[in-house]
């Protein structure tokens, strides 16, 4: 009996990464292509590029899936796919600040309808490497994971009890907009002091240039060219590994402000491993045990509880396309079984 | 056939209060007795009474139990216990902080020796008035709720997919701890600014008197007898009861807060009805329509989400105990099938 392959597609801002995955978790087939519609200075219609078509999202992962499909050439079952933003039960991206022209589209019809009926199943990007780093990567085993994806903002995924939480519209695990300091910076959302304006890539970033104005960073100023204000999170990260004080002094400060929130899920949620993924997570991994710590010393009642393991991620950056396959595989939005 | 009577009890700070219910969740009898070991000015040993026994809860729950099976005069199925503080899987308090002598307290094994093996289940006492809400109250025919209990502290329980999270440990819901201001007023719990030191009742308190010191509340300070430091939580309520526009605006700040730490929430897992009970229920009232505008002001991407319904919980007082006795009768702390 031919085994069964399933299309895992994680739809990025940038990139569109998709895997051909068998039954046993295995990688068959990767394909990577630029996300259409990227703003691009040149364009004249406010900048966004067309590729044509009214959809064209949804006509790249449709070829994706046919491209990956040719490359194995078996059957395959289901496509599931991965967005950013607000994905509801029915597979339609309500909102996605971060992909444009994104916001509103119905990505599971339109996708089923380019690929002659095939089931498709779409869900957030961050609860699909949650899924992904359960079945197989930093969470497995357990009944009760939150995993964190740090980008340039925060995004959640919630196993409880032994299910994947979606919420009543599928939205749950928006949880980078948890404010956590309502005096704080302003957060292109409209609020202040949002979480991901302090323990994401563009917080880093801010808490960067904050310390580079106050002349803490000489080190980190002198790779981003000697402006205070050209130092980004990447100047930060090359420094801190280099064992600069100055650096690693901010990504402290990152560390804190990652175990504050991180505490706060756990009181609510009562996880027995908390995963931080996502492009930030060889960062966050040179100040692993200050993010520990400060958990430790944040979490209400801790002398009483078992220990909480906080763990970078294993996947990689395949994390979303191999959870959106098994999202896909699984038949069902609301419940996932993995080994 | 004999109707099946479940007690179901909800042991409090300073009161126990036990109920017989039978299969419709009908109360067919009532008991309240005050908390044994309660602090007590005139003891001797450093403030707490001693009734007798090394553990005088149980003994009490026991005899509270006893008294409403002979009341009823019906065979009881099993008890179950609300219990305020860190309640484990196998039903020991862990963290008590809010009653005396209860941390470690193996209430499960020893209510039922007490009791000649009788089913005893014991779980968290607002994890319990989430189950009767959800069950008989404000929260009923939902997938995903999250209550709040506004005491002296703030409590909580979560309904996500249809189950009740418990979390790794049974410790899930632990929300009042949730820091939403690093640099605010400090905690017993040795943080600063925790959910509960803004939207409880001793959080309300501690807002008036600020104002008052401000010299914004004169009718409350009048009705604490014109000293500032005097003002309690009651006095605002009754103020504001009577249209006092300086109580109403701390009451106003108080929903502020409330707002943010539901919105919070409420991004991490979406649900489709929030809950508000405990003593605070009917002062929170007062400003409910501010605490649901603050709300919608505070959820990133709410024009592309349904309404999240924001409800005073129901069942009063008794909304623990009922809870109590549905988780006992459902027979698995990890799922409780509710109509």
């Amino acid at each position: 009996m031919a085994r069964q392959v399933t299309i895992g597609i994680d739809l990025g801002g940038t990139k569109v990464l998709g895997l051909a995955v068998d039954d046993e978790g295995v990688v068959l087939a990767e394909l990577r292509v630029p996300t259409p519609g990227r703003p691009s200075p040149s364009a004249s219609d406010g900048g966004v590029t067309d590729v044509g078509g009214p959809e064209p999202v949804i006509d790249v992962l449709a070829a994706v899936t046919r491209q990956l499909r040719d490359t194995v050439d078996t059957e395959v079952a289901s496509v599931g796919v991965g967005a950013p933003g607000l994905v509801d039960n029915t597979g339609v991206l309500r909102f996605a600040p971060n992909l444009p022209r994104g916001s509103g589209l119905d990505i599971a019809a339109g996708l089923s309808e380019r690929l002659g009926g095939l089931r498709t199943v779409v869900d957030n990007d961050a609860t699909c490497a949650t899924v992904a780093e359960w079945a197989f990567g930093a969470a497995v085993g357990v009944t009760d994971a939150v995993m964190v994806t740090l980008g340039t903002g925060i995004g959640g995924g919630i196993v409880a009890g032994g299910n994947v939480v979606r919420g009543a519209s599928g939205f749950a695990g928006e949880i980078g907009h948890m404010v956590v300091d309502p005096t704080g910076p302003p957060c292109p959302c409209g609020k202040r002091g949002c979480w991901e304006r302090f323990a994401s890539g563009s917080g880093l970033g801010r808490l960067a240039r904050e310390a580079a104005r106050a002349g803490r960073l000489s080190e980190v100023v002198n790779l981003a060219g000697g402006d205070p204000e050209s130092v980004r999170g990447e100047h930060v990260t090359v420094a801190a590994t280099a064992g600069d004080p100055g650096a690693l002094a901010v990504l402290g400060e990152l560390g804190w402000w990652l175990a504050l929130g991180l505490s706060n899920l756990a009181l609510a949620l009562d996880p027995a491993v908390m995963v931080y993924g996502g492009g930030l997570v060889g960062t966050v991994s040179l100040v692993h045990d200050k993010v520990h710590t400060a958990f430790d010393e944040l979490l209400e009642g801790r002398p009483y509880r078992p220990e909480v393991r906080i763990l970078a991620a294993q996947l990689g950056e395949r994390a979303g396309a191999i959870g959106a396959a098994l999202v896909a595989r699984a038949g069902d939005r609301y419940r996932v079984d993995v080994a």
